[in-house]
């Protein structure tokens, strides 16, 4: 199959005028239910056919015998009977005339030589019947622009730039519903499954293509085809950045993967090399995954691996700028032109270095004042601040502290109007950034005094990301350099 | 001062029955107004004397001109005045014969010469007069146990096992408010501060003495005297753990940190051997040491490094596995009797291996029965469980899914109940194991399906640690089995 063919292919599964759910239910908690009440329960727009023989009406929609009895054509089917029903209702699928499936039953290859006897026969009727299928033993497939999930568990995701690519459901599913929790876009979701016919490097070249794919994530136990992979990679990560997972890196994981999705791992020095070259992002952490591709489709990527650090208390600094130097980061010392613009604005007794310590002041001005700055600064490349975001929570504590004390000292408006402005000035620091962002086209990213993890913040220019730890915050400058200096050359 | 003499004056400070907080404020938002407020605001039994020569009362309370004007006995004086003011203070406390000291106030070695001088000064003051001071430049104590707490910002942590040795303020406050936000128990808050009289080794000291201490962590810029600290800390990891992120590993780091508390960070080369010679547990991320210090002040240590995985998905467990490779940890190879007991319970195509992949099932106490079976296995000495938690947030995802459909399929008892059904499995999950770890003595890790990263849950047994990402609970046991090892001689 050409390229082309298989964008329009890929395009029909991912963006279905029509879906049909061979296997559909209404018994709750079955697969076949829980697929279809994904599909209804998010707007989509195009027309849902269940097929069930032994039901007419299923979620008050009605119900097809089988795929050929449905009057109208259909882009996609999604099916969910039993492994050695599949070779029937891939038939089906041919007769029909559909051009793509996503095969959610599992019982195939992974489970042994009559399951990968059947996997080999749906192979063969695809083939010949130039119809292209997901899986089988995928939990399924998501397309946010399209408002179209046909997964056992919804999540709705905002539409964005995010894709996912996952040889685990278990796994892609959770990050897929990180992502969506944490309002970061999203386009496409692809659990590959056993990737019997379609593999993940069909599926990066397919985002690859897309413009709304601003990051590809890849959680991968193996490639089928190393050589296809790596040219297809080569290709996509000039254009857009692309972050791998490689699971079964030591002994113990790869025999786990061995037995997981039949794949065999391979060596991970092999993957190692091989993703390097290809300009690959290596995360080892589904976390690390996650934030590194948020960062990517939201921020601007650093031209290298220069970095400035504010910080709001000595300590966190150091812990950053050691962190820094483990991965890779430099800290360029403060030039006298910087050093003389911030004589002007913080206590005489300011350290003069990098990372540089704001003390005691709490003035959002002040750390505007201060990562503009550095961020303006010709010899950095990306900016980290830390220890200015989330000290409102401390108010609070400090609030329920005075209100042990019956008010004896702070008035209830008084005390309000303190977490007031504490909110307020955070909301201003958070505006400044995006600002500082978008006219520095350098991504800053902010440690925050709260707990969870990567948080989103929208602002009229560029959102911003704060994270919990300033490791997070280190990985995702790390990873983000590393690639702008692959794509100018600069890098190794 | 001999030891007894010591602990004796750190009772006082960390216990006193009476306490003065000499530059005490009514002005909202200054350190002396912060600091007599969270005092206050806590259920803190012994007396409170402010002390302002410019004020009758202040919080209600009546204020004193100076510390020698109090009628009666001061255990503890909080010293929050300028620097200039503190040698007259610290003569003050002498004179009332006040036995410890906290000095808060900054502006002393931090800060260049004349600062250093009068640092000096109060060490002589505080050496003659038989008084121990913490600080100067230090955010503050606090002692759970007591309910008090001399801090900027009051926590009002739960009373338990942790202590936290603090050479930053700001980093040590926002470990100290995590543990109070994720409830879990302290014992005592020490910051250091600049350690011109008292050492972090003292503190090392004071706490390994006390029961209620379970384990300690240490936020570490600079050891002072290297050769006590040993002496100190080798004695106090034969009988609990201390846990230590070293600050300033790095060039970068290392010149931040000689800037900020004025210490000589010395080569990392060295702390790492004098740590590890010493049975310091060395973790390299703020959270890292959190978690890993909540594991140890509440879950069995394991006698060694053997983990047993459970996984509910493949990916999870090949990920954790990966993990546990890179940290030291081994994953041994499942007996023909394991195999046996789990063959009767899991379906006929399980995977036989550790991880052991639970596959889709989703019954408690098939989920307990595999991790009991695992726990109970004399070759493995901790449990990781995987994926099992948390599923609740899929099943809500799902519920509003079914919303938007009218309730067309569920009606809103049937939601309800499966919802409920779910929160009651994952309870059942719990308890079961905090009743598993409490037979067995070993630590079994549960990493969920959620944000957040550590979450503390009671049961009638053993309390239960759950983590976001497999990652942080590889870093846990990796760390406890570390220490187990070097308990019984059996590690390096």
């Amino acid at each position: 199959m050409d390229r082309d063919d298989l964008i329009r292919k890929l395009d029909k599964m991912f963006f279905p005028s029509s879906v049909a759910v061979v296997g559909a239910s209404d018994v709750p908690v079955k697969w076949g239910n829980l697929i279809l009440t994904s599909i209804l329960g998010w707007e989509y727009k195009g027309s849902v056919y269940p097929v069930n023989p032994g039901k007419q009406h299923i979620l008050g929609l009605a119900c097809y015998p089988s795929l050929t009895a449905i009057p109208d054509s259909v882009d996609l089917a999604v099916l969910v009977v039993p492994a050695p029903r599949i070779p029937s209702a891939m038939r089906d699928c041919v007769s029909k005339g559909i051009p793509a499936a996503v095969v959610i039953s599992s019982g195939f290859r992974e489970l042994g030589e009559e399951g990968e006897r059947i996997e080999k026969e749906i192979v063969e009727i695809a083939r010949n019947g130039g119809l292209v299928f997901m899986g089988p033993n995928t939990m399924g497939i998501a397309s946010a622009h399209h408002h179209f999930e046909a997964l056992p568990t919804p999540s709705a995701p905002k539409p964005g730039g995010l894709a996912i690519i996952s040889q685990s459901g278990n796994l892609g599913l959770q990050i897929l519903k990180w992502a969506a929790h944490k309002d970061i876009g999203l386009d496409i979701y692809a659990g590959t499954g056993n990737e019997a016919m379609l593999h993940a490097s069909d599926l990066l070249m397919y985002l690859g293509s897309r413009d709304e794919v601003k990051a590809v994530t890849m959680y991968i136990e193996g490639i089928a085809d190393g050589r296809e992979f790596m040219e297809i990679a080569s290709e996509v990560t000039r254009k857009k950045p692309v972050i791998a997972l490689k699971a079964g890196r030591s002994q113990a994981g790869s025999k786990a993967a061995q037995s997981h999705t039949g794949s065999m791992a391979g060596s991970y020095a092999t993957y190692k090399a091989m993703f390097s070259q290809a300009g690959i992002i290596q995360v080892k952490t589904p976390s690390e995954l996650l934030n590194v591709a948020a960062a990517m489709t939201l921020l601007p990527i650093p031209r290298s691996n220069r970095v400035g650090i504010m910080t709001m208390g000595g300590g966190w600094g150091i812990i950053a700028a050691d962190q820094c130097e483990d991965s890779g980061l430099v800290l360029p010392q403060l030039s006298q032109e910087i050093i003389r613009d911030l004589d002007a604005r913080l206590p005489e007794y300011w350290n003069r270095r990098n990372p540089v310590d704001v003390v005691g002041e709490g003035d959002p001005e002040l750390y505007l004042t201060v990562i503009g700055s550095l961020a303006r600064w010709e010899e950095v490349d990306a900016v980290i601040a830390l220890g200015i975001i989330g000290r409102s929570r401390y108010v609070e504590d400090f609030m329920s502290c005075q209100e042990r004390l019956d008010g004896k000292l702070y008035s209830k408006e008084l005390k309000l109007s303190v977490l007031k402005a504490q909110i307020q000035a955070e909301d201003r620091i958070i505006s400044g950034i995006g600002r500082i962002q978008k006219e520095t086209l350098k991504p800053i990213l902010v440690v925050g005094l709260t707990e969870g993890g990567l948080t989103l913040k929208h602002t009229d220019n560029l959102p911003v990301i704060t994270l919990s730890s300033p490791e997070d915050a280190v990985s995702i400058v790390s990873h983000m350099a590393r690639y702008g200096m692959y794509l100018s050359g600069t890098g190794n």
